[in-house]
């Protein structure tokens, strides 16, 4: 079971990676007039040989679940890995984060400026809704439109962007956030892509309400895990398998639940987390072992 | 004639005015967990009391054309104007265009700070497509997705993002564009935008494809046309009346149709221009007399 996991979590990043290097070729689509150079090299800079494509992963083993087409599934995977990769990109600006280092390499603005790893940025969070409404996403337009909504619904001000603004307003505020806002926070930073990658394999199975739901708790589940690993790994991890700088939460008096809670009741709840996002896929039985092992994967991940 | 048009350009400007103040209301949204009010109050910044609202009236005043719903024609108005908005708080930022002042008040950056900013323009785009996908927009999912993915190519890195890194490496670079790249440029950073206004107007009213090419066709016309007078207006206009620091391009070496052909030879190109935008829309007869009307204003503005 682990090891088919660990198969199947590298193909599908191989398999993202194709897809994305072709969607970001140089050459202008049908209504485009020409891709700047430059501009497309910072943008397949920030989106390829990257990370593990959990997000994507998610979106297509969550579509798995209801049949239906893979080679779709795989575009509105990329879709949401270009968002993600956009996140990043902006985030790591000096005006934001201020991070040289990512995944080992030199981050957007560092390796082009500051302009270029801007305008990326923006391109890529455009061009997300661009594969993600073409036809060959999915045949329905209403399954596409409810992609496109759940993805800008996700990522705008009351999710992913609106968790950035928070997580900076943290860093200023003097008052330390209590732990409700600290959940707030990274149910919007990082929950709210991660739950929207589950719905959206439900969205594109068709799926009926209870398995949206199911599903939809299953991905603020495992979000809510994932940003604990995340945390114990920037106390605890080794940078060079991170690839960037850690500890960098602890110099910042950046609150996370670890250091609110401490390590060991940290721990606890982000073993709980894994058992609800177990609970919440019961429906679908043992079709669903796989997305199982991405929560415990996702939980106890070193890197 | 003039009168009218002058009218409901104001007209489409308070109603536009009164929605964007409604979507962009501090109270979250359904799928939102909460919206963070200084990045809300950003957008705000960037997006209300501001500019003629053109694209706004280009795409309600194609769509009537067609008949149809209003209201609907109307978000989508807001949508694409909140990708406009969005485009001037990056475009202000210092490593950019570096601008202090935007339509007489402090720019989003100078009036809040970088990161403020980086994101308002972040949240802006990504919620724009979270209204063009709403179904108050269209009751039809199938011309939703047809606006959404003309938005993305026209707003992405073969548009306007792919025309604001060609303008940003044109400053940089040793020889000065030649025409042609002039018009490229010109026609990815402002022009997408423009045509895509006419575009969506016939996408909301189910035209045939002769009237999308029409449409069209008028709106790339209006938008070179547009751009030429944006050019005179930054070598003669009146600083205070535009609200904007100008001769800016003269400062910046930046190359534009006025300043390759000369100022004469500019205005016979923006009048011929004007003169494409009205035979194009010919099909329509009288009922474009306001589209035409709207050519005419966009080409004379002092403002």
């Amino acid at each position: 079971m682990q090891h088919d996991f660990a198969h199947r979590l590298a193909q599908v990043a191989d398999e993202v990676e194709a897809l994305l290097d072709d969607l970001l070729s140089p050459q202008a689509r049908e209504g485009e007039t020409v891709r700047p150079g430059r501009l497309i090299e910072a943008m397949r800079y920030a989106s390829l040989d990257g990370g593990k494509r959990l997000r994507p992963f998610l979106v297509v083993e969550s579509a798995r679940l209801f049949g239906g087409i893979y080679s779709g599934a795989l575009r509105a995977a990329c879709a949401l890995e270009l968002v993600h990769c956009y996140s990043l990109a902006h985030d790591d600006l000096p005006a934001m984060d201020d991070d040289d280092l990512r995944r080992g390499r030199p981050t957007v603005h560092k390796a082009f400026d500051e302009a270029t790893a801007i305008l990326a940025g923006d391109a890529l969070l455009t061009y997300a809704f661009d594969v993600m409404a073409h036809e060959a996403t999915h045949p329905d337009p209403a399954v596409r439109i409810r992609l496109v909504a759940g993805l800008a619904r996700a990522a705008g001000p009351g999710g992913m962007a609106g968790g950035q603004m928070l997580d900076l307003m943290a860093e200023r505020a003097r008052d330390p956030l209590s732990r409700h806002e600290i959940e707030t926070l990274q149910a919007m930073k990082t929950g709210a892509l991660l739950r929207y990658a589950a719905e959206a394999g439900a969205m594109l199975g068709a799926a009926d309400a209870a398995q949206f739901a199911a599903l939809s708790a299953y991905g603020t589940a495992l979000g809510a895990a994932f940003q604990i690993a995340d945390d114990i790994l920037d106390e605890q991890g080794d940078e060079a398998a991170l690839g960037k700088r850690i500890a960098k939460d602890a110099g910042r008096n950046k609150a996370t639940l670890v250091s609110l809670l401490g390590i060991p009741a940290a721990i606890t709840l982000r073993d709980e987390l894994v058992q609800d996002a177990e609970n919440a896929l019961r429906p679908f039985g043992a079709r669903a072992s796989i997305l199982i092992e991405a929560a415990r994967f996702v939980a106890n991940r070193d890197r």
